[in-house]
């Protein structure tokens, strides 16, 4: 639509687009709205909308991946979640330990977590293990403990569901529902959320390819939620030295073909306390919108993921540091822009 | 348990093990039965039962995974689907469409695999498909031609669930529930079939090395559904050449290391059709318990996967051929048997 | 060239190619020789040749690789090694050590490999390892006894080379010159060992594209040595059960483009006793033209590599079981030719 | 040996590590000199050498590369590269064309390399191609052309040698000798380079682990070259977006395990031109102790690698981020030692 498009020449569109026996997808930007069309086979003729009021242009996107793609939206999504936003100027700071385990652990770490100016708290409630013998997370009582983190500390919370009835907890207490890697393909599960109204945060699959990772968000998008931020947290390979190897070229890939933000998680992506904070850093650098870190008051004791948390102290250093290097880019990107 | 134990062994056992306040698994076998424990955490003393009457030996499984393991049942499972087995001296053959489309297709199809000796059908009415814009099957619809499969031809139903209400209706039509490779982690979804009565196709995932594998087996189990039986249907590798890297490794693995059987997907493990052959050739010659292969009677108009698909004339040279291979294995089982 | 061209017509079209400024590569055939150019920029104008006498077509090989490719030589190759041949209607059996140790140690397994009716010998001299503090091999020495064993056992001698001075010794020493994997794209020693006249045994690099490693093979045979034997043994992947994944799905793919005879390796393929005699089997129900076995008297002891190799008894009942997967196989295609 | 010891002493040690009938390593360094030994069956008795005057400390290194471990030398490896230094405080930045094709070419790319400040140049006169009839560089030629640059811009020359003979000629005409990806255990070129005294740049192959990198370096190093710097060059995965996945989580790893700088291939490690400016980013954030970077004055017209080749104006605007970060870091650096 044209920037000047009224709510009326919107409504006109999305009509014209439910009369053809499609689906619309209005998708509004800072300064414009596009409306993407689905359920159609075969291309739409455009001469339908090109000359309605309003619209600027109708462009067929030819990719497998329609709604995210910057075909329909050339500018960037930022994502509301809770009472901040990702994908903005500003880096997004998701911390806080892998499982929520007491009231005290979590709370240790919200504490620092909020004085360092984060926006965000992480602590998982589901736990997808490997074994049917770890412990599988607190379930219900932990997303209690996380409600009242955002209660206390302001904190918006990101959190993980890995079925149905865990999507209509974590939309009732969490902010953000994150899909884990190992669902990424979960396609009932992805249709499923696209149908609530709470801000995704879907991974990477170990295995997946770019494409695959956009069209699972496509499929989150194609039922209707358009709040969908991606995250890369390492892929599977031969390699050894790390748990997994975080790939970091998927960043600039993802900016050049999608709208949506995509933010680093070095803690799963490497598996290895002292490696963290030194991915931490490249994913800053290289573009991400912002960070998930594993932080744990004593890592050792952790019952989920100790080797790869963070300290205390760990974290703080940390955010300092990719504080530092967020703002060179920034500065960089202004004086560029300013060029 | 002693090859001679009584009923009422099993069950003074069986009573021992919940007052221990965890849970027995009670598995019997051609020979003997088997009595896993789970739910303790840490040892448990090998005194409570190792003077009871009807038992053998009280053995600590110190793998990850413990049901599946040769260890606490060193004789191989042979698992029932329908009224036939999976895990016995003959060769299982799984034969079908990817998809299940119509009625002609399906009965087409079916035909030739009965007519061929083989005492399986597939056929997805559920499709987990990469993209939310692709054919996602027939649903419901595609269970009942299924099961009108199996009472016109006798065929036994192999048919893949997706989710918790396509597990109930997978129960309901089918004979074997097809758990997929995307869902080969989804934690939820393997408990939820842990708690069926139906045997349990479980595909290894893109990524998932065999730990991993096994240990989605072990949470099928954990929940007191035993039968369970494997498939190897490739990985997902740097090569190009084929769609996936099939892994005939993992079928002498799985032998070593657990009772289940193994059977290998040479179509989706290869995704070129001039491949399958020789590819099910070699799972056969490697050991497999069986082969799963998709057959379209036109490949080129298939709504799914056409490109690995066999037509109805090489189905029939593939399943010649293979009996031919399998038989010699059998002969020389034998004669290693009776040196 | 027609099958009844005379020599003088080969030798008329290879001037005129010369005369162009191209090198000409005469492929004779059992029927039929081919005729490969290359060293010309772009395409080269088929009106050249194709009304030369004796030549029953002109055509342009699109792909990257040439000489090995089906287009320019339907026929498959028959490569001669020694006395013997590989890519024939008899499987080339390869075995030996790992590493010539001792003069014993060899010519304890060549004895049962020649009572076995296997053709080859295999054993390494010049041994490629990891760590430069492992032993690199006996040299010149070790080359000596393989040598004693082709006089004394009429075994013919596939030996590995890693340099320029490796490849001038295994030249004088043996019949067949080995590329491993490490080296598949060491071009420098390709073109050298192109420039020989003993077959090459071109192992397949762990982490080589199906292109790559053709093109490997394009490299030896560019510089006019055609007798090219191609061998798979296993890729890098992220699975740990076994020490390579080995993909048989290349033997048929290699097959479908190349002339070229290929074999298995099952010993690295897997890196583990107990899975050398599946793979080995699954190898030749595959297709493959041979298969290169390590076999060693006290495996562990072995200098090298011992996990994998298969005792003297292991090797015999190996050799048997695949011999009769082979002869399906012959009958198989007998069958299907005569039908 | 302690910080205070005395020529004398070191020649002590030396002589009664060559009286043991092994090979003394001398590795002088800022403040103090480490000792090496290898050639050693078994376990060294330290007794040999604790007592002697100057000795610090006698150590068992039991991981299986020793020359290059932390263990040895703990302190970093600054290696001299002509009249530069890699590893040291400076960031390195290497810059030049894939291919030396044209002096004007080269000399375009050098004077823009010059004035931005760095101060070594790239550029292949030796060129592994995966296909035979590919432009294969242009030998001696080329190696004369990057002389040039370097007597006329002051740069230092690194460039690739694919065997003996190149090896020979880089010694001569060049500063630094690359051993590409795919000669990463190419054990024969290592030992032939680890004779010479130019330091040697080299490449992790493209399926290497960490353990099979660092013996390589470790080959080296055995013959006496101890001016290692090792290159993160991105590894293949199943990964398309990229030609390469670039995995920054080695850096960390070879810092933690070994004293030798390491630096960061942006362009074959991701192969595509939008991704080199941000993974060169991510590349100095994580910690590399430089870059190596494609820069062409005409990238489409390239006779090599043009898709991931930095045109002039990218080359600067990149240099010009990456200093920033790498200030950054430094700063970092020395709050934290001043803390």
């Amino acid at each position: 639509m044209k920037p000047d498009a009224s709510e009326s020449d919107i409504q006109r569109v999305i009509e014209v687009v439910e009369k053809l026996g499609f689906r619309p997808h209005q998708m509004p930007g800072a300064s414009r709205t596009a409306i993407g069309i689905t359920g159609n086979k075969g291309a739409v003729d455009p001469t339908h909308f090109e000359n309605l009021p309003g619209v600027a242009d109708a462009i067929r996107v030819t990719k497998p991946y329609k709604l995210i793609s910057r075909d329909l939206r050339p500018e960037k999504s930022v994502v509301k979640v809770g009472n901040a936003e990702i994908g903005g100027s500003e880096l997004a700071m998701i911390a806080g330990p892998c499982a929520v385990e007491t009231v005290e652990q979590v709370f240790q770490v919200a504490e620092v977590v909020a004085n360092s100016g984060a926006k965000f708290f992480r602590g998982g409630a589901f736990k997808p293990r490997t074994s049917p013998y770890a412990f599988q997370g607190k379930g219900e009582d932990g997303l209690k403990i996380l409600a009242e983190v955002r209660e206390k500390y302001g904190l918006n919370i990101v959190t993980e569901a890995m079925d149905e009835r865990g999507i209509d907890l974590v939309e009732k207490y969490g902010d953000c529902i994150q899909i884990g890697a190992r669902n990424m393909q979960n396609f009932s599960l992805l249709k499923y959320v696209g149908q609530t109204r709470k801000p995704v945060l879907l991974k990477r699959g170990m295995a997946a390819t770019l494409e695959e990772f956009l069209l699972a968000a496509e499929y989150i998008m194609a039922e209707g939620n358009y709040d969908v931020i991606l995250c890369e947290r390492g892929i599977r390979t031969f390699g050894t030295h790390a748990r997994n190897t975080l790939d970091l070229s998927v960043v600039p890939a993802v900016q050049k073909l999608t709208h949506l933000p995509i933010i680093v998680d070095p803690s799963h992506g490497t598996g290895r306390n002292y490696m963290v904070n030194p991915l931490a850093r490249a994913g800053v650098a290289v573009g991400a919108d912002g960070l998930i870190i594993e932080v744990h008051p004593c890592p050792e004791e952790a019952l989920c993921d100790g080797a790869q948390a963070q300290t205390l102290e760990q974290y703080q250093e940390l955010y300092t540091q990719i504080k530092a290097i967020h703002s060179i880019l920034t500065q960089e990107e202004m004086t560029i822009a300013s060029a």
